[in-house]
């Protein structure tokens, strides 16, 4: 029996998100699909997180168990062969990439091991939004004051009860206090990147938190109004949800590893 | 009676090409579909190139008559606004958009009058594949001697037959013969841009010139090759056909304009 730890690349666009669905075509019915065959059975894995529609990954990690032959250190190369299917020729890379495919012990499990997470969101502000990034960013044609909204994430930062900051999932959840160890906005000609790490995230809680400060940048709020927003456990106290396209599951943590 | 003429750009990575079709989905189609609900009757376009599946356009042009109300100024804004649909307002922009429309003289043809084109094509090269491009760039992983390339583009510049440098169409054309008045190789980090302006271009041309010169630039072919391959006639001289993802249709030129 071998245990296996993916990490994985994609571009979320063509996909209904991660989780595998009967009808539609996700991220893990891809690479399941794909693994089956590689190890001739049938193949479950477990991911980290469950990124929804049009959400892309740089470092999603997902392990998965079995008796098969294939070595670990092949596992990537013949994936992404299958992956890329025939386009990949020309476009040098499909939608899905394996980075990289390593044995771990059995007691180990991507999601439930995992310690933290860090996510990218990119925006684009300030000019016309462009056609051929409309599927990366998220792009305001206005301009945004970036002091303001540095000033509102100084209080997103830290530990706190992050209901207001959640899209309710349907069920009562054990704790909705989450730590944001860093956030920061790094500015890049007309983006401007939005770099968070935490020990977990509530459902949707870092699109809102960027639809919060958002709404900061445009002026609409203001940063000191982020204390009692929070407080208020109450999702209509904090910003939109921005959109899925400009989000990035960038990095997984775990013990073993730097 | 009016006569508009449309500037076009286009992601062509989820369109069959620009040319209607019946049970495809097609830039030509999809610009009608719109420009029929805004005018109130049926419109047919008639636009300069008919560019494959895959291939984009960031300055494509397009005229159509009718006697319609809206004026034309109103045209791009009114269009763009159903192009992007509920996507739009929270991608900031669709698959296609109008960047301009202008009232013409009834005389006015956008494919007749046309007198050249600029294409642009996109390589990256020397780094691994980004999955985030494949859509956009022909992505090489090998490295390319750029030096030799613009040696065998040399070659190309200039009026010749470019049989060789054609994928057959079915028909007989009365002339094969073409000016390449521009070829230039810009190279910025890990990209390589071609830019190519001409009286017109066969079919596949530029994508042919594109895949000859790579491997010229894998040291497969020599420059000094070139003459021979363009002097021959014959397809099986020239290289391969660059993929289509790379190449955006740049700008049409026409007399009355600058």
């Amino acid at each position: 029996m071998k245990n296996i730890l993916l990490t994985i690349a994609y571009d979320g666009t063509g996909f209904s998100g991660w989780q595998r669905q009967p009808n539609a075509r996700t991220v893990q019915g891809e690479l399941e699909r794909v693994l089956s065959v590689l190890c001739r059975q049938n193949i479950t894995i477990n991911g980290t997180s469950r990124t929804d529609a049009g959400v892309h990954a740089l470092g999603q990690r997902a392990s998965f168990t079995g008796d098969f032959g294939i070595p670990a250190d092949r596992i990537a190369m013949a994936a992404n062969h299958l992956l890329a299917g025939r386009d990949g020729i020309h476009r040098g890379a499909g939608e899905i990439e394996i980075l990289e495919a390593v044995e771990v012990p059995l007691s180990f499990h991507a999601r439930f091991d995992c310690l933290g997470k860090t996510y990218v969101y990119r925006l684009r502000f300030g000019v016309k939004p462009d056609l051929f990034l409309r599927d990366r960013c998220y792009q305001i044609p206005g301009t945004l004051d970036v002091e303001a909204m540095r000033q509102a994430a100084a209080y997103i930062k830290g530990t706190h009860d992050f209901r207001s900051f959640m899209t309710w999932g349907g069920k009562e959840m054990e704790s909705y206090v989450r730590t944001v160890s860093e956030l920061q906005l790094i500015r890049e000609g007309d983006e401007l990147r939005m770099e968070i790490t935490g020990d977990g995230f509530l459902y949707n809680m870092v699109r809102i938190i960027m639809g919060t400060l958002v709404e900061v940048g445009m002026g609409r709020r203001r940063p000191e109004e982020l204390p009692a927003a929070l407080q208020a456990k109450d999702r209509s106290r904090a910003g939109h949800t921005a959109p899925p396209q400009g989000l990035y599951l960038a990095r997984i943590y775990y013990e073993r590893e730097s």
